[in-house]
């Protein structure tokens, strides 16, 4: 590549970060990339992290050493995030979203690139020192969200099955029981799909008494995995007999009224911990 | 906003613009934002402009007027799509992957989200000026892809379902026949979730003969959209009879040898066309 000006360093440097979430780049990268001293690009990097931080996309992490480089963390603030998350809740709080069982139309939200984003990226900060390796969730609602937290983290997706497939390879099935319906239900988890020892974020879109989310856990002990966290968009409070400890929820849904359509959501356990 | 800096205009508005594909920006937003007179925006977006068409971030797109301002069209070459797509030969014809009924292990790539990010930006290439007011799939292994293209439109996801979920509301459901299996299935739709009218790009994983697309675009004709493109994955070759006509593979999956699990992986339709 061409000698570059400081200008031009500036827009490849805060491109290449941005595509590069959590992952170390050495700052011997960029000054042979650019043909430029190491203390140019050291001066690159403070104005990139000033905006950032200024901004509010997020952090410049620097590390010092042999070893060392720079990583761009996607960071929301809890205030920002307040502020999306009380947006959800008055565009989800419409009456016609009321399903019959008590659900709610959210197939729009989670159908939406720059609104998932926005939630994956609250998922990533939140989840952003865990040290999760893979982000897990099962199909199929949950999928873009999961994606969406996975693209800021930058790490893989592994998705759970609730039918077989045939395009899976040998696979690990259990049974579990959805605690709000006291069905049986069966998922499963390509063999191949999940490395043991693993560190596994469970993101998922919806959870009533847990059901689900306590299956993909049991699921993930036979694979000797370790969950460093459970975030979930949207829960229901006042369960009687929750089967998940430990979560993170960004909404909750308080009050639901059948007859009259009512809907009340309001933010999840994270903004009161 | 304060008084920014050049340096500082230049990595806010490059991460402005990458996250808002294909989506207008009146000059006068930047320079309010920034207190600068509309001259010095214009100076910035060159430089962006420049380092984005010879970095292959994609490209810049000045609308005059008074309705005018610039666009973001993420934009991968057709040289660089074929370096990226015979990468992912190279990956997926590892004998491994061969699962019986000759289907191909694709999840860790589904899962990947910087793979994903690339072939969705070639697919976002490919359509970029189809006019798609929406990106539709059928779950669940399609989704991750059908999402990283619609980040790149800037447009949102709808997902046809197998099997219908009680959190859909009232959907529209045709049976259509698996044009390889020969068996009758079922697909459906939310009705609320397809505005009429609308213009589709259909995105998929894997094609055989074409059954489930081919289903896909009779369920559209329910909700009298137009699909103004078909982009999948990959093809198997040497199919008797396909139900689609027009459609967009980045793969072709050439030869399959069952017995000595060997898979011959080429490159798909859109680079002879």
């Amino acid at each position: 590549m061409k000698k570059l000006r400081r200008s031009a360093r500036l827009v490849d440097m805060t491109q290449h970060l941005l595509a590069r979430p959590h992952k170390l780049i050495p700052l011997t990268f960029f000054a042979e990339q650019y043909g430029s001293a190491k203390s140019s690009i050291s001066e690159d990097l403070s104005i990139i992290k000033e905006l950032f931080e200024t901004e509010g996309v997020g952090l410049l992490k620097t590390v010092a050493g042999a070893a060392g480089g720079v990583k761009y963390i996607p960071k929301v603030s809890r205030d920002e995030a307040v502020l999306i998350m009380k947006e959800q809740c008055q565009t989800l709080e419409s009456p016609g979203r009321l399903l019959p069982g008590g659900y709610l139309y959210m197939a729009d939200l989670l159908g939406n690139p720059e609104e998932l984003s926005r939630i994956g990226k609250i998922f990533a900060s939140i989840f952003a020192d865990s040290g999760a390796e893979l982000v897990m969730t099962v199909e199929s609602k949950g999928i873009p969200l999961a994606y969406a937290t996975a693209q800021y983290l930058n790490i893989p997706v592994v998705i759970v099955r609730r039918y077989s497939k045939v395009t899976d390879g040998s696979v690990v099935s259990i049974n579990y029981v959805s605690g709000s319906s006291k069905r049986i239900q069966t998922m499963s988890l390509a063999r191949r799909s999940m490395p043991e020892l693993s560190k596994v974020l469970i993101i998922d879109d919806f959870m009533k008494a847990g059901g689900t989310v306590r299956g993909m856990m049991d699921l993930l002990e036979e694979f000797k995995t370790e969950v460093v966290g459970v975030g979930v968009l949207m829960e229901t409070a006042n369960v009687e007999e929750r089967l998940v400890d430990e979560y993170i929820s960004l909404l909750s849904m308080t009050e639901v009224d059948i007859r009259d359509k009512e809907i009340r959501l309001e933010l999840g356990n994270y903004f009161f911990k």
